[in-house]
């Protein structure tokens, strides 16, 4: 399990290095990693972690699902967009294991989407040989 | 097999205890439950199951994906919103199973999202041992 | 492995057959066949494969996500509509298989979304017995 302390009420944070840790931990050489976030306001997405993109996601998801645009769940708990978002973008990504390691492509990092931060959260790796 | 008889065009079914039932008829302890729709205008996604919520995600794809806007495959089936509503939101999800339980969060459900109703539908639960 | 050369900048490939012939290769009956790209500029659906809806898709993209919409990260690469659109979409999908076949529904395809080509690209095809 990885445990992530966020401080933003949106942030990214780039757990490629934890789930790694996670796939050598389990002693597995050939088959997949499954990282899946337990929660329903944050997501996991595979992609580049270079700052400019990180600003580039958090304006397209301002953008498509803008927070308080009249959600019914905004008045029981005022954070709709963040679980709306998070259904959009997915819980969990599923990665090969080759060799011992995650089989990413050179520009892949594994980023943890915090939607309604700051929170305390946790992000489950599951190794499965095959 | 998991059957679902949907009554509306747009309609969210909590299918969790259904997909618990397929993990504890595998006999499999420790591993993975993949939740798969076969149909191409349905969805799975897990999030909570509130009933604003549940009207929001209706609502957001509403805006996202109109229906009727133009799109070429209407003039083939009238259901280009449902298709493309349902690349967005994805056709499976995975979940770890330990101890013979969905390692669900404290908020997830699984839900079956029916994009073009009412229909028959049915969703494969595949587990799998590791 | 499979390898993929796009002519266009978006492009949608199906990889049906070449993702059923590394299942066969694998000589898995019965398990799980995950699809994955390991570029941060494509995804991996799947849906249907009608003309129409084909360029549906790339007019929701177009709208959603518009290209060069002041994206921080198109300072740097001038794609930055290319990784949002692939994170949106996501970069892998997970299939049923039994009997050695893919438990595709009668309408589902794979398909490969260049979003940032012509390019030469590799899909990673990894299957798992279970």
């Amino acid at each position: 399990m990885i445990q992530i302390n966020t401080s933003r009420r949106v942030e990214v944070v780039d757990i490629t290095p934890d789930v790694q840790k996670e796939v050598e931990k389990s002693g597995i050489k050939d088959g997949l990693a499954v990282v899946y976030t337990p929660h329903t306001t944050t997501a996991i997405v595979i992609n580049e972690n270079e700052p400019g993109l990180i600003e580039d996601i958090v304006f397209v998801l301002d953008k498509l699902v803008p927070r308080g645009a009249g959600y019914m769940h905004d008045e029981i708990d005022n954070n709709a967009d963040s679980h709306l978002r998070a259904m959009l973008l997915g819980n969990s990504v599923v990665i090969p294991v080759t060799n011992g390691k995650l089989e990413l492509g050179t520009w892949q990092r594994i980023m943890f989407l915090e939607l309604d931060g700051p929170r305390s959260r946790r992000v489950i790796v599951k190794v499965i040989e095959g």
